[in-house]
């Protein structure tokens, strides 16, 4: 093979491999996942449930959600410095801490800078006030944005090529277009394949509940 | 040159190619780009203006914007089906149509679904009632989301290799990275360089007024 031919065979590899990363080509799984948009929440633990709702109460399921969670029928107040939430819904069942998950902008409105975290990661995170029909709870920690994130079972990670906790990039197409970096994978049996981003984000990507959206390969894998 | 050598080389190629496209590693132009957040806000004609503030009723300067806008000492308010804003800013200066530039979440709360569009692109779009100190104004038509945008100098359209009127894809930095895409570039000698994104794009990114982002370079500038 001679230097021009070298070149020119060079300039062909480059151009196919660059075509599958224009925007319009980015290159993704086929295997499409629904979008769950969480609006903000509240998880309880069970003293803070007695505080709000009285000695021995049990949360009433209303709608099951993921897995073994569910929408309660309670809901609660949620106080901050600048503003105030009514009617904020209640996740079960009960958690060892209590957790209260908002938005970037809902964070403006009560006052809170909330962090961006994993569920359950709550060290350090601000607190706020919590009111129910009983009583009201000072929580002193517990306020975050939850972590953009992909629920799904072992045979997604493995068509995937993820695993647990690892962070990938999500395409949305359409006039809203976005690619959603720093998604963190959470990979568990009972898991049931969807992305869960809150309000700020699914409407900055035009997005509504079951739409899809498309996890983006690993350029490496391409790369070898 | 043997095939094992050719072979090393395509290999090589391929990688260092591929590299320059991770979440991580993806190209982008060194200047940078401010951010500048739009929170919803309204334009007025010279006859809704006169309808609702009163007979040759003028605007008050406030606060600079872009060259040639100013925000208005002077606010609305703007009903919905659904809801209403109070206390909503008036733009000026005058335009020949009114214009009232929502959000997403926005537009849920109104009960309005605005189409994504350009600034003045009003044909079709859905109406709503202005309500002022001496009068209201049933608007026909003219509420919009605001395309995410990015205004730039000839200069820095040469700089960037861009055109106005051209679609790009913006790349946000951080622990809630996201690269959108479907970005307008306007181009016009008085524009300052900014990104305007409206207030769920912006929470969404984790992004506050005067925040760098960076604008994508286009593949075949690398594929040739």
């Amino acid at each position: 093979m001679n230097e021009e031919k070298l070149a020119s065979l060079i300039s062909l590899i480059t151009y196919e491999v660059c075509k599958c990363f224009t925007p319009e080509g980015v290159t993704y799984y086929d295997r499409l996942i629904p979008v769950g948009l969480s609006n903000k929440h509240v998880h309880l633990s069970r003293c803070d449930i007695e505080q709000l709702f009285g000695t021995g109460y049990q949360l009433t399921k209303m709608k099951d959600l993921l897995p073994g969670q569910f929408a309660a029928m309670e809901t609660v107040t949620i106080v901050g410095s600048k503003g105030t939430f009514h009617n904020i819904r209640v996740l079960g069942p009960e958690r060892e801490k209590s957790q209260v998950e908002i938005s970037r902008s809902d964070g403006f409105i009560l006052g809170i800078n909330a962090p961006v975290r994993d569920s359950g990661d709550l060290k350090g995170t601000p607190g706020l006030i919590i009111s129910g029909p009983r009583g009201a709870v000072n929580l002193e920690e517990g306020v975050i944005c939850a972590k953009r994130h992909i629920h799904m079972s072992p045979d997604d990670a493995e068509y995937y090529q993820v695993r647990d906790k690892d962070l990938v990039s999500v395409i949305v197409e359409g006039e809203k277009a976005v690619t959603f970096h720093e998604v963190l994978v959470r990979v568990h049996p009972s898991f049931v394949l969807e992305m869960h981003i809150d309000l700020d984000e699914g409407n900055a990507a035009g997005l509504n509940n079951g739409n899809l959206v498309a996890l983006r390969k690993k350029v490496n894998n391409l790369g070898g």
